[in-house]
């Protein structure tokens, strides 16, 4: 594995995850690894979650490590070739991203989408070029259609907390109101629909009409308008707001209704409830949910360094770093 | 001690003063006990000295430290239970302290007061709310109404310069050009007060009419309005401003003669002053003195890593990390 | 060596790139010489390369590093003496330097000119009062006026790069949209013309009229309004823009027919191009060169991390911290 961006960079799902809770009973058992080596976290885009397990996972594998808020420590990139850069932009990606490259062993980049332009978007554009001219292992920390850390410690967690062989995994679309990426769905479905196709679980997708995600991720999951119907004998309910994708970018509807609360979970086999986090109480999820023991929001969060850890061994040993 | 929030956490105050000083003599024979453990050090709002000499002193006992600026990486947290939220925060404390829990192995917190809602200020909620949830030990960075470590290394500072066993420590206000917190001088006075019962110091407060600070905090000390009178063969002054506490978050006054300088240190006993920083010269403070001899105002800054030092070594070994 | 702001700094210009790619063909060769030391790195301006590549040198000596981005996280400094402080500044410098000392072992500090006052700007006042107050080891991470790191790493990459022993250098002005400061030109021709003194160079400048920089940086250097004469037979193109110094802080011309590209490389001896970063293309540099094998301009920002690293390891020898 060179870099990793989506779950098709990991060769053996089971494995990863079995790999994945070893480093969690023994977080410090590779701290040799990563002997003086540099992470550089390269955020276009801001976070607190991502830059903090991440910059954790590293530190857990005695790497040093390097944060740049280029959203507000840098300065505007320009992405476009051939341009006269005579106006707002102070960088092309080409230059920033060879020299950060020559300041890294390792980099991680978070490049959210406009959500203006879907074929912008969904191109990819920035995490490629990025990737392109870097010159050293990429870790996507939330690109414009995925995030696969968070996909990756999703599954730990699942894997952790499941009673069954092949437990039934329902993820849910929820209200919001802001129009936000499909990146985290995209990418857990992605991430489940792979599970599936190794018997690790049982996968449906619900939502309101108008909010399919893109068929390359949902490809094998069954897909319902009917909440009730997906909610039926649930053992993970995983949830989460996006905003259209056909009518890209947009707020189709204000949800009311598919909050999942209390009265819900009893649809399900006594599920696990999920969230990638931050979450809105109250019009995301119930507070009784949150506030309740089938809650597994902080889990995953916790869940996220090991997800990490695992990737950045892996890119270590497999780029012999 | 499972975390430093106030005085009250300090079973012993000489023996604390004690092992600083030990600490100071040799900052890094520690160094081992902090291996891999991670300091987070979350500011609601902006710090320098405090940020850098809590990671300084994290360093220096061998931690990991990671920083956290909310106010501007971060998020608007919602600190009330039970709301909707749809509207502009974006976290609840509840998952994000409880996340902040998870990569980190102590937590500092930086959280002042609106200076608007007296009640809501000193009822310390969103400290306390943070302390519930994180699930780890937490040591104040400053609260709405108290900044521990300062006072700590104040009196650190003290002991250090002090000629006499039972010296005369003055607090007295000075003038200011903004509302500030009432924190640094309410914990001071804590300190003093506390360090009095102790017979280690006789400890006075001055201040203007109307700018009585909460009977809480200085319930033992002497209390005058008469500022010559307290200055006094004065062994230590203590320049600080607050803004009122009854007259909440109000400038009652522009202070007119209230600013220590040269001219007044006549009235001591050839005081050492002493300042928190930053310091407005020339309003708060002369420049006679800050520039002069007596000024102790970089030896507190300097002891700021003592301080944090002594109480992180002792959260490390009272909560077994 | 107690500080390094100029090339009037280094004893031995030829000594100190040897001993520079020598640290660089094996970076961690010193790892134990910084152990828990801490390198402040103070920014009153924004910064990317410097930054990073200041920090990665201090870590491959094993420092510690603490960032602070004064203009972001800090407050407004006051730099002027007997003032009353009831305005808009928080600090005077004398305190802020001063405390900054106490915290660290080493300190870097970034502070760009205003461009608007040139007696201000050249009298280095901030730069200056940092050092007289701050009681530390000074490295300038670009000041009013310089910007030695760079031009340290710009010198290393000639050496390595040379295949004369007197390689012919030219500094050529380019156009650019923002007034910029003289500190980069006026450090690469400070620095090249002490370099010619010995033999390792020949160094000529060309620029607009009207863009001549101070007498005191390019005495010696031969000077030329005739960029295609300049440029016959280099060996080495530095291209840089800076605002006009007589005119101060002033553009004085759209500077069309100065941008370096792959025709006016003709007229070179297949000469190398070479710009400090970050560089507006299309404008100051042609595509054609900088997608081209004649760039040099992301060896020269790896550079950086070698440029520094001998710079602390000298300071920290030289002071014997």
């Amino acid at each position: 594995m060179k870099h990793f961006t989506s779950v098709n960079d990991v060769n053996d799902l089971n494995k990863w995850v079995s790999e994945a809770l070893k480093i969690k009973s023994d977080p410090l058992g590779f701290v040799d690894i990563g002997g003086q080596k540099t992470m550089g976290l390269v955020f276009l885009n801001p976070s607190l979650r991502t830059r903090m397990s991440t910059q954790k996972a590293a530190m857990n594998l005695g790497m040093n490590t390097m944060v740049i808020n280029m959203d507000k420590e840098g300065w505007r990139l320009e992405m476009n070739d051939d341009v006269i850069m005579d106006g707002y932009t102070v960088e092309h990606i080409k230059e920033a991203a060879a020299v950060l490259g020559q300041y890294c062993d390792i980099l991680g980049l978070r490049c959210f989408p406009n959500l203006k332009d879907k074929q912008e978007d969904y191109s990819e554009d920035i995490l490629n070029k990025f990737i392109k001219y870097c010159g050293v292992p990429v870790v996507s920390l939330e690109s414009a259609t995925r995030h696969p850390l968070q996909s990756f410690a999703d599954l730990i967690t699942i894997k952790e907390h499941a009673t069954k062989s092949k437990p039934k995994v329902v993820l849910t679309w929820a209200p919001h109101v802001k129009p936000l990426p499909q990146a985290v769905s995209n990418s857990f479905s992605e991430w489940m629909v792979k599970a599936q196709e190794l018997n690790m679980v049982d996968f449906v997708i619900t939502h309101p009409e108008g909010y399919e995600l893109a068929e390359e991720f949902t490809k094998g999951a069954k897909i319902t308008h009917n909440q009730n119907e997906a909610l039926k004998d649930a053992d993970f309910v995983y949830v989460k707001n996006w905003s259209s994708y056909s009518n890209y970018g947009e707020i189709l509807t204000d949800g009311k209704g598919w909050m999942m609360d209390n009265e819900k979970l009893k649809l399900t086999d006594n599920a696990k409830v999920m969230h990638c986090l931050p979450v809105r109480r109250g019009l995301e999820l119930g507070n009784d949910i949150l506030d309740g023991k089938n809650s597994l929001v902080i889990h995953e969060a916790a869940n996220r360094v090991y997800a990490a850890q695992t990737v950045l061994k892996k890119l270590i040993e497999g780029n012999k770093l």
